[in-house]
């Protein structure tokens, strides 16, 4: 009894939005008691806050150069022997080794047997020992209280206090995450409520890392752009907040501002002064602060420093400090360690309510514990070896190697850029990431189609030269302007070939388009 | 300039919602220019799906067990002298081993170094050189792809295949998971649209893993009850699905099933017929099934065997096999291993419209990627040692100790409890869990005083005994009926020493209300 003869008009019905698959795949067959056999989960019947979420980095460039890759070694031809990734902060993917003494402690954490090994440092030993007497049964595969284990939140809060001179850190405001990801959908979850014109706005900066945008358009949040000042080295102008948070407040109610610093995907540092202007102006609107610092290890510039949003806020006195709402968070997956497989993290909140606290421990209680693995790791990036312990020299060596290459790599990137004509290049102070401003010619502006231009350029990019990088319309942009983000991770040598390649290809484009003219400012 | 004295209605005002704290920590502080500073984040305004969302497992009977277990380290008197924790299915907690091959393969993968190691055996190695090689610049450290490493899932498929006796399995269908929970909610959301009559609908078996219900609230999905059938062992009675089904369409659009087998919090194997039902009815009404199948491996009674909702699928035709979406979930932190702090699971996903799996994986993009070294630990369970290789002795030797003590726990479980009266529990043919009916008289009711009164039971208990159990309010059950859940977790000696006080308690607690009667039925 085949259905086939009353599938096919059905079949024919949906072909518009269902191209090419077997009848197996159609979303109607016929059943047995003669009713269609529906599709239950469609385009049309998929949550469509779901639907709304965009996510740049891992987006359909991405997906392509796996595709092209995996052509690559199944014998395919290219007009390149190799794709080479600069689209995520993957360090250990571009090449970057592990720091020794956090992968002895994971180890030693995950086979205890190892304790016993003559080949481990006795400091490795101890951090284990600690770390493993604060879980269940003294095993990484129990189950963690869902703030995390105790210890670590306790080094972590001993490490922030030294971070920031002596600034008192309780650990009961630590939370250890799974990432920071993790810990920055948590607080947004909670900060979403009402209808309408009263409905959270979050203020994020454009150019912004799209997990907050995608946070905002799963949660069904209010987006308030503030535009970072591309003239000023990305900077954080105090004005565009009041003027974003004005227009906002005429359809929505702004309740959340977030900061990136050092920025993604602009890899600006921000001022003291400016973090103070920013706080004195969260704390004037009511507006809870989130303070993205994950990139606090990575500042490169040598008359630059990092200063953290708990710090700037304690300095501002009492009024400030025991009043302002905030949320920083860190991440086992960026600095020097670069460990983002292990998906450790923590967050710290301040001046938050207690019954609230309760209702956030509460929410993360569903998901039970962050990874247990990656709580270890982050243990090691907030205690690492002291300098009478046995592991000191080569911890430091490695951790130095790292920011070292780094920040030779930030200067080669932005110089190199600059002096590719229709590029211009802020410099990368921070983070691990360059966010030049590209010029594309009207015509080839014009030919896009639909599609974002730079998308289209850096689609091109891929195919002629298999570099990998990300239009700068993932991260938001000023309307009519252009941009890629890059990483600088690959080694030294392999990002002086993305360079090279990336000038070759860009003049080729522009004289394609026949124009060479600078970019109008 | 203190602003106390402006202060003060304010917080008087307050009081009522927040009994205690500092004047630092007041939801209402003056600012500089004599405006409030208000906080923003408020039971008020907190996101109402955040606060609608309930999870007992580790709800105010833990929290309220973590004190009195500090207590009792700081010296405090109680009538016991340690807590036992029957909570939850945190099998190391409670003193399991870890698999050895399972944390040999972690260690190697974590620090490669141990690769030159001879002290570890060539099989683990060989697993671990094979995961190495599937990661981003062969570390552990890398972001994995969203579905997880390539290897990794292939390991899985096979498995599956084997599991189900050559029913074919697509890698491209699994998903590796951060646990169980995180792909559970992950489907959830992708199934959650409509308004009003029109809202997904959700159908759970009650009692239930109240993680299904907190992510419906979290969701704002609309929940569906069906009853499981304590009489007969917990049975699923297929009428009592029609009956809810048909109760629901009047007020919202049932798309889902979600079945829990073998079942927590109620211990039952299902049926293959009982399978072959459910699956009929989903085809019948549309539904996109939800199989929880973490417990697969922890099947005790010896005339029962675990089906996966798949190979029954399979069994009943193309018809049903090429057309119900599916959706089956397994973790490492149950079987054997018991991992659970490794957040490592999967999900195989058949029928999946090709669009919708785009969505998906874009969805899961946004995380980035579970946590590899979880990836890695669900790599060995799937991939275990074989007959040839040097590690399977010891691994099937410490497997078959692990399952057969679950084994024997769970007949003395079941066999102490009935010896109560009052209390009357079913075979515990699987999972980890007990969850016995027990007769509270109806004064003891009364008394409870808008709390339930399994809650009130067991606060009782853990006061009096330091026995920690879960009340069955926290998991639903029929109106009128208490349970509580308990697991079998404990040393074999510790769950003696359980039962017993858990006897006497209950004796003393009917004695107290006179009414030594059975239960009515």
């Amino acid at each position: 009894a085949s259905p086939l003869p009353l599938i096919l008009p059905f079949f024919i019905f949906s072909c518009h939005s269902f191209p090419s698959f077997s009848t197996a795949e159609a979303t109607v067959i016929l059943r047995e008691n003669g009713k269609m056999r529906e599709k239950t989960l469609t385009m049309d019947t998929l949550n469509p806050q779901v639907k709304a979420v965009e996510y740049a980095v891992r987006g359909p460039i991405v997906t392509k150069a796996g595709d092209i890759e995996r052509g690559l070694q199944q014998g395919q031809k290219h007009p390149f022997t190799e794709v080479i990734k600069a689209n995520i902060g993957d360090s250990h993917a571009m090449g970057q080794k592990p720091i020794t003494f956090l992968r002895q402690v994971v180890a030693l954490c995950s086979f205890p047997e190892l304790l016993n090994s003559p080949s481990f440092p006795e400091d490795a030993k101890q951090r284990a020992r600690r770390i493993l007497q604060g879980c269940g049964g003294q095993s990484l595969g129990s189950y963690s209280a869902s703030q995390g284990v105790d210890c670590i939140r306790q080094d972590v809060a001993v490490y922030i206090e030294q971070r920031d001179k002596g600034v008192p850190a309780d650990w009961d405001n630590i939370y250890l995450t799974t990432g920071a990801s993790d810990g920055i959908v948590s607080i947004l979850k909670m900060l979403v409520s009402g209808q309408g014109r009263s409905r959270s706005g979050v203020m994020i900066p454009i150019p912004q890392y799209p997990l907050y945008s995608a946070a905002i358009s799963e949660l069904e949040a209010v987006q308030i752009n503030y535009y970072l000042d591309e003239d000023n080295c990305w900077a954080l102008d105090i004005n565009e907040l009041h003027r974003a948070y004005q227009a906002a407040k005429e359809h929505c109610h702004p309740r959340v501002i977030c900061i990136i610093n050092p920025g993604n995907p602009t890899g600006q540092v921000q001022s003291r002064k400016c973090i103070e202007e920013v706080l004195h102006f969260a704390y004037e609107e009511n507006l809870f602060v989130m303070s993205d610092e994950v990139y606090q290890d990575n500042v490169y510039s040598p008359d630059l420093q990092f200063h953290s949003f708990k710090k700037v806020l304690y300095e501002m006195g009492p009024e400030y400090f025991n009043t302002v709402e905030l949320a920083s968070f860190h991440s086992t997956s960026k600095g020097y360690s670069g460990e983002c497989g292990f998906r450790g993290g923590y967050m710290e909140v301040l001046n938050l309510d207690l019954e609230v606290k309760a209702q956030l421990v509460k929410l993360l209680s569903v998901r039970l514990c962050p990874p247990v693995s990656g709580q270890a790791a982050m243990d090691v990036i907030v205690n690492p070896p002291l300098p009478h312990e046995p592991s000191y020299l080569q911890f430091h060596k490695e951790k130095s190697a790292v920011l070292g290459a780094l920040a030779e790599k930030a200067q080669i990137t932005e110089q190199t850029l600059n002096t590719v004509p229709g590029i211009k290049c802020n410099p990368v102070q921070g983070a691990m990431y360059a966010f030049p401003r590209i010029f594309i010619p009207p015509r080839a502006v014009e030919e896009s189609l639909g599609m974002s231009p730079d998308m289209v350029y850096c689609l091109r990019l891929l195919e002629e030269t298999g570099i990998c990088l990300v239009p700068g319309s993932g991260f938001g942009q000023r309307e009519g302007t252009y941009h890629f983000r890059m990483t600088i991770l690959p080694t030294t040598e392999k990002l002086k070939v993305l360079l090279e390649k990336l000038r070759d290809f860009h003049i080729k484009f522009l004289k394609e388009y026949a124009s060479l003219e600078e970019p109008k400012r």
